[in-house]
């Protein structure tokens, strides 16, 4: 009936989505309390800071404060982003988990629009972090297709384009002798829906039929969920997603709207559907409630309102 | 790989669950003018008010006043809510378009709680309704099955004890010599997950292979639209839904929170997919906008924040 997997990974992207595009100040310190509220969760991987430039993103300047602050819980991976050669030997200075990850935009105009580079430029972009990544012996994870189901200036991405982009991932990494994980497909700008899922996955599949796949969905236009459900029917098993759906915003002409898929709604999702994930739903509850608390305006995610319905269950004992 | 609908049918409950939960008061001739607008989408079912007891449902006392207002646009039924005999006698004495159903529910705790009534004289219940039908030639169209998902008293519904309620609406129908078009299952305080649709309509299709199946689906926990795809997978082709994702709201600690899937994101959805539905989806955010302005708040429909995707396309052209 369907390949659901049995154990589903999700790495959170909260204070970075998050704390990035809020419009107000936030305090060091509370950056630092949710990021080690996250950690008691049960996630593994957590998104902490960009390290990116200061003036564009202020509520960045903090960085390095933020991730020497957090006290470290074994086991867990604090990451930061950064998106240019700058950023990553700044990240270097800091005790963030650093994952080297490589990244092609299906979309070229929305590359060119986004990076003033075109695609060729951004391969050979990404062959220079693989030597940078070498020479620091930095870690290379994944291997990332920005726009993969479509983008405001192309429309539609082709599975062709898709897998197009795939191939010239694993090329690229063959060439530096570095094996990736696997492929994320990302929804950068909101143009999933599940048949797109299929479709796109599918493709990939049917190429490359044991490359592990990972999605980074947004849930722009509420199809969010059913992404990830699709996804998980041909057993995608890593998914990106934010606490209380931290990067979204539920006010009207918000720029933040377009948010990642909320990490407790997937998480209730797939415990409900008997998926396990290694996190603690409550304590994931309680940190949706702490995001809402320190960036002080409601967010989007649904399950941090309605609850979950372990109390019920409790009460219901062993019948339910 | 998927039965997708070639067509679906929404139904829209937008006016009734909203108006009848906000807190302040709204003012008729905006009810009005609201259902006037979602008359103009292409919507063919609007569900207006509730004949309901006006101490209890303030936000109903002027039910009467809002359908007789209402300009009809010929081919659109303008529905009414009633939740006894009162209510219908009510109703029948105004231009709305009555429709008979009958109602069961799965969980006989939620049943006592809600009605008063165990299952057994639910369903005597329901006999005497189709007698009241017959006599004042009411047609009858729908049975219903409430809580088929799960109910915080009785946790998870078994596909055994939907199937018993799926079978008893139709002895109960046939008994009275009336034909429903079919049944809908109702995941009245959403319990639901993908594969909870899954489980329970292949029981009822494995029975009543030729039975349709249409759903009423509450996003109180983020999987709604999630949900409505498991269905559309497997051919359902009728649901409820409400504009903007009235009922709901984005506030923590609102009742309302628990808002049915928001029709523009559920039409966006299917569009995306292929699928018709003979709505005009940008009228349908128009109106969405204009929900948001009578309520005075934000709703929770992310389609209308983020808008579709027509006008990327109108720019690219054939090419999209």
């Amino acid at each position: 009936m369907s390949d659901l997997p049995k154990f589903v990974k999700v790495h959170e992207e909260g204070p970075r989505e998050g704390f990035q595009i809020e419009p107000g100040p936030i305090a060091s310190a509370r950056k630092v309390e949710f990021i080690e509220a996250l950690a008691e969760t049960g996630l593994k991987q957590i998104d902490c800071v960009s390290f990116v430039n200061a003036q564009k993103v202020p509520g960045m300047a903090d960085a390095e404060e933020v991730i020497r602050a957090v006290r470290r819980k074994p086991g867990v991976r604090y990451t930061g982003l950064f998106l240019n050669t700058r950023g990553l030997l700044r990240a270097l200075e800091t005790p963030a988990d650093i994952v080297g990850a490589i990244r092609v935009t299906a979309s070229e105009t929305f590359c060119i629009k986004n990076t003033g580079m075109n695609h060729e430029q951004t391969l050979a972009e990404q062959r220079r972090y693989l030597e940078i990544y070498r020479e620091h012996k930095v870690p290379v994870e994944w291997g990332y297709v920005m726009t993969a189901f479509g983008c405001n200036y192309e429309g539609f991405i082709s599975t062709d384009r898709v897998c197009l982009m795939v191939q010239q991932l694993l090329e690229t990494a063959a060439e530096a002798e570095v094996s990736l994980q696997g492929i994320y497909l990302c929804d950068t700008v909101g143009w999933g829906t599940p048949l797109a899922m299929e479709r796109a996955i599918g493709a990939v599949r049917e190429r490359w039929p044991d490359l592990p796949l990972a999605l980074h969905l947004h849930d722009t236009r509420g199809t969010g969920l059913a992404n990830a459900y699709a996804a998980l029917r041909l057993g995608i098993a890593q998914f990106d997603a934010t606490c209380a759906g931290l990067g979204g915003c539920p006010f009207a002409g918000h720029k933040g709207a377009a948010g990642n898929i909320c990490t407790e709604d997937l998480v209730f999702m797939c415990h409900e559907m008997g998926i396990e994930t290694g996190i603690d739903l409550e304590k994931l509850i309680a940190c949706a409630h702490l995001a809402e608390e320190i960036v002080g305006h409601p967010l989007p995610g649904k399950v941090q309102r309605a609850g979950s319905l372990a109390h019920f269950r409790e009460k219901l004992g062993a019948s339910a």
